[in-house]
């Protein structure tokens, strides 16, 4: 697997999200590698990248808007949600965007 | 100042760029430092994101297209992009994408 998503030709859309994280674990890493697995498992999800320093950043691309909503709406993700907001991010912010161009090596 | 990009109310632009870098820093921390300098000096620019760990990720923001052209045509970034590609990256890619809504805490 590459480490870099391998997305098709634009365009599709792209969930930016950054979240500065609160002190200690308190079930985090867990519930973020089954997100991520559960993702992964959802109509219309193309690939993600992740990495964490003082932010955190998450990028999942998706075929369409109805694939987002659909996942944002999944229940065991509402839950994960919830207790994000309370209890594991200090900040955070999504955004959701439609990616037009892409090129690489 | 605010870890997390203090955009404006959507629409704006994203650019995502992830990365694979290649062993040894061969002077990639100065440029990575210059060009976040750099592009924070260009018009249109309205923040960014960023965070290393297996794969790198950096989200800058951008009013409108003809910025980000314009940032990329940039002579000193022209070079440090040169440099990037035949140095710094085992492989990267951009995206670039409209941000169409957002929300956080």
């Amino acid at each position: 697997m590459s480490l870099l998503a391998n997305t098709p030709k634009p365009p599709y859309y792209a969930v930016i999200f950054t979240s500065i994280r609160t002190e200690g674990d308190n079930g985090y890493g867990e519930t973020a590698n089954r997100m991520a697995e559960l993702a992964e498992q959802q109509p219309g999800y193309l690939g993600a990248e992740s990495a964490r320093e003082e932010v955190g950043i998450t990028v999942s691309y998706w075929t369409d808007l109805e694939s987002i909503k659909n996942w944002k709406a999944n229940t065991e993700h509402l839950e994960a949600q919830k207790t994000g907001r309370k209890l594991w991010y200090e900040s955070f912010k999504v955004r959701i965007s439609k990616v037009e161009r892409d090129y690489g090596i």
